[in-house]
């Protein structure tokens, strides 16, 4: 039994993850972290991470930014591997999860769900062969109406994969109602809808002369993403120090 | 048979909307007017509206805003409806098409297709249900890599249309990388993505509580515009005068 | 406050409305039934409807088929109105509800979702325009692989309802495999889509002349079909006897 | 100059072809073949291939099945390679196909289009990822009302595509209605949509645990097989005996 940490046991995210691996043979969690305590949880719940004293063979994260320092400090410590799915990490912080990664085992993602990793690696495919014989490329992301950040990590991330695979020759366009003017061949267009409580939809488009091909992945629930942090966390223990993202996970 | 000045015979419209008359039994092309004649047409054409001296019983306009003012005078003076289908037209030529239908019968609409008018019916009735109920309003437009404006005038006229029927109490947002909040309720995100030869994509999308609603047409050539064009026609031709629209051909 | 009685109340359908009752501040659940007792509810809960003694003001039913005759009597005798939610009821069975609408109001719907209901009106309306216009009218629907019928019960009723509006001329075909001939006028193409866990998407295709119009609408949880639930009970509370829907519900 | 025989130049694709070309400075067409001669073409037609007695680099066609044995038997004799769009040909032509691509080059494609060509192979590593993860695999097709087949031998191709690379142990289901039971993991749904004048559109749907992955192609007009006609022949001429396709014609 691979014996997990949960940082952020008592979130949203944190209880649906502590819900997965209970369904899961392979995984148990031996402990949890959270600044709230006051829920009964069947495995033992610390406030900090420096309060926790269990062993453990990898940690999930999907706690805040604030709690994010502590946790790697302990990881380089005890040797634990991490999957951090806390976003919003500041550059010094990004910096400091590089530096981890040379001590121990780190996994990262934009995002966490089987199909979107998928379509990272697919759009690089059709953006090498689409993009230089003339077709366009565009993005729609929705999501729901609470949401602070437009474009969402997740839009940036699939357009970042296929600007790489053409070069970087890419500039990103947000808006077109101030300036009256036809498309450059070299832009894409990224547009983000807002409403209900929509999980994350994600569409690329490339349009060419009388054809359009679009590619598009509906999250229907936040499971996806926290199934992805369980299969990656059974992935990731036990392995050496390093930068890892989900295409290591999922073999393509 | 119903006489047709064809207003810009010879432009791309023009030239549709020739075919598609020569196919109906109710209609004939008399006369065509435009200021290249270059081309054997089937009816006398003329370099300038002023030059017409064939008797006519409607007027299709397809021609470019210079060109509107003459044709409006035209209409007055001979009493022949028109079927004003020209987009770009100042504040002051608005206001002269408004007096000029006092004096003769104008129609004129953001969009000719059956489908776009029937939407705009039907999403008057889904927004006052709905727009109270807390569901948010979003559009999205795909056109061609040659358009100037975003968002399309189709758009607008679907979002007044919603607007109206709610109030006018909804504010346009075209982008929402700029800033980082939640969607304030009264708002209409509009999105705008340009690409390949997409003749006209319009997505109404209504997002509530775990539910989503959508709204699409998809125009697969512009001969969509033309048959609108040729209906309006059919219609106007006799009627009163006074200030038209698609609503007033289609019969809901 | 409104009373309510939960049939089937530890049911996936009746926790679930269990929770949305406990957020809303005209209505509580005052009894529950189920052959399953074994769970703590904050109500009193019944093994069956016989032996519930609490006086409530309306009943919500998510059961199944065979404890709905039992419901049916209780509701009678007592005086109750009820929410029928539970499908696949026996042609026998639906007279009943026929006859006990004389003596008690009744409320049953294909798709208890507001959208759904909403899309039921404005397809008559679409339909009664585009179907004599020429217009092709085709659905789709997507649901889970767990789900024994096709076509779902709510793409036939969005089928007869626009089949109503055209004066029940169409027919309905599911397969074109078997076949190789054109398309008649009066036929709807219904295909059904399984995979996943999909709760359930409906789309509805008008395709004409270079032009598509499409209404979708996508449940991304159960809850909405327990929301609709709940805003009938609160509507049918009170109401004399007769039979109901959705469209009574939601003021179109 | 490539020197190209239209076969069926007088037809809807021929004549759009004769336009393709006339815009290519690689290509020109130096000869056609049509049982209708009626029309003025910019180059000598003749009525069978066996009057045809100009020297060409490449055949193109798109003719009937009744003309295609008469074409092969010319291609061999003359050594000319022929991108072969025909459809419906029998068992016994499709052997003779074969043949004859033992003396001369045959490139021959179920869809013409650069996008459909594409999807054939993202979809086969996208299916080899997503199956074997318990991804439900479904496909639908929209096609115009004329079409007599059903499912599209596009949709078919996808299908077979995805197979493939599953090792053929998927069955092809058309029609849910006529069972009440689960849908089993290792069947592919197709459903065909018909209705309007739909030129082509294939969407296939990759259904998992609250997600859903769709890729889509939409043709807006048929001049996107023609596109892909003059490319075949433009790779085509000068090639050594053998059977190709569009993927040898595009470069992933």
């Amino acid at each position: 039994m691979i014996k997990v940490l949960m940082h952020g046991c008592n979130g949203k995210m944190g209880r649906m993850i502590t819900g997965l691996v209970k369904e899961d043979e392979k995984l148990e969690i031996a402990a949890g972290v959270d600044a709230y305590t006051g829920t009964a949880n069947d495995y033992p719940v610390f406030e900090s991470i420096s309060a926790c004293d269990v062993d453990v063979d990898v940690a999930i994260d999907f706690s805040n930014a604030g709690a994010v320092d502590a946790l790697l400090d302990y990881c380089v410590e005890k040797q634990v591997p991490v999957v951090l799915c806390t976003t919003g990490l500041s550059e010094e912080q990004l910096r400091k999860v590089e530096e981890v990664s040379k001590k121990v085992a780190v996994l990262k993602s934009a995002n966490m769900s089987v199909g979107i990793n998928l379509l990272l690696k697919l759009l690089k495919d059709a953006a090498k062969v689409l993009g230089p014989a003339g077709y366009d490329i565009e993005l729609v992301e929705r999501h729901h109406n609470q949401k602070l950040d437009a474009p969402s990590g997740t839009a940036l991330a699939l357009a970042d994969s296929m600007n790489e695979a053409l070069n970087g020759e890419y500039t990103y366009v947000y808006d077109r109602s101030q300036v009256r003017r036809k498309r450059d061949a070299k832009e894409m267009g990224i547009s983000a809808v807002r409403g209900g409580t929509i999980v994350g939809d994600h569409e690329v488009i490339f349009a060419g002369p009388d054809e359009v091909i679009e590619f598009r992945h509906t999250a229907y629930s936040r499971s996806v993403f926290g199934k992805g942090a369980v299969e990656a966390a059974k992935f990731l223990a036990g392995q050496p120090a390093g930068m890892y993202d989900m295409s290591d996970v999922i073999q393509f």
